[in-house]
């Protein structure tokens, strides 16, 4: 399982800063929706430019101009970008041909989407890399979580090329390890934490 | 009717030199999602600082965390900020709320939504202040318009608070004109024209 730490409320010089002491225990770094808000993908950039062996997850949450906002992501340098399940079929497959002509991947982030097992059996079969089982954050504030999607699609797809995200901590982690999937997506817990490097230890226990 | 222009493909720098010389023919500036994913909300505060009383939308397409990122439009200085229809509920009333604490507007972008109309019904009842009929731009390529859902909004719930997006040209504008929307939105059309005054002056007759 790789860990992807998502950066949601920091600012570029903040993630730079915790790289610099814990990129040792990240995967995959992700620059959240709100952190491109608000600076752009210049903060791509910045960790590229300073980390260019980092993999960088840029949560462009496409959901129209396919192959117009994927080459902006990649432009800037991300490895991956997502792109909602709920976008249209041309806009997903805008967004696959772009990393395929890049040499980068896609993420389908499927959050809200009613079927995400039927979508995904679709979306494989477009070439899509990675699929991101993910309960809003605004929902995980109801005590919803993204296991229930994450035992079905073990079932039907088994666990490769599966990312989950949505309120992820150490404790529901014990829960999915038998889901095995890909990619654990962690944003709020670490960014909550006193220590962020203890949280970091905690969750790769 | 009003008149909103998108901007997609511009830098911030364009948009104001687009601004010096035909403002006076724009309704609303809208500063589009792939020109947010480039330079981030300092785009719009660049225009805001130098037009103050033009009213911009930023087209954040917000899907998850509504309080955190409504607000880091509206602290750029944005008056309308949009979020999708096929966002969670509570997503959508973040939004919301944070655009009556700011005393601004939001505009939920119907995109991909199976049942706008009834959709639209439960989002008055919230007090979302517009409903923007949008027929993804991956999709107009294939000829896909907004008009057929604008008729069926048409005789639902009127034209009050509609604005309708999506391959808008002065002939589509002949037949949207019937269905009365407060709002038509504008990109290509004025991007792709010779000469942008012209094509601004021809959408207004």
């Amino acid at each position: 399982m790789k860990l992807q730490v998502a950066f949601d409320l920091q600012s570029s010089d903040e993630v730079l800063k915790f790289l610099e002491k814990n990129g040792d225990l990240i995967d995959i770094v992700e620059i959240g929706t709100p952190l491109i808000m608000k600076e752009g993908v210049k903060s791509i950039q910045k960790i590229k430019k300073n980390y260019p062996k980092q993999t960088v997850l840029a949560d462009l949450k496409i959901m129209d101009a396919g192959l117009l906002e994927a080459q902006i992501g990649f432009d800037a340098g991300a490895d991956i970008v997502t792109v909602l399940g709920l976008a249209s079929k041309k806009t997903l497959n805008g967004v696959k041909q772009t990393a395929v002509k890049n040499g980068r991947k896609v993420m389908v982030d499927m959050i809200n989407h009613p079927y995400p097992e039927k979508k995904w059996k679709e979306l494989m079969k477009m070439g899509i890399d990675l699929c991101c089982l993910h309960t809003a954050n605004d929902d995980t504030q109801d005590g919803k979580t993204p296991l229930n999607d994450l035992e079905r699609f073990y079932n039907l797809h088994g666990g490769n090329n599966i990312a989950v995200a949505g309120g992820i901590n150490p404790d529901m982690i014990r829960k999915i390890k038998s889901f095995h999937p890909e990619i654990i997506i962690v944003g709020g817990y670490i960014a909550n934490s006193r220590n962020h490097r203890d949280a970091l230890v905690e969750l790769h226990q």
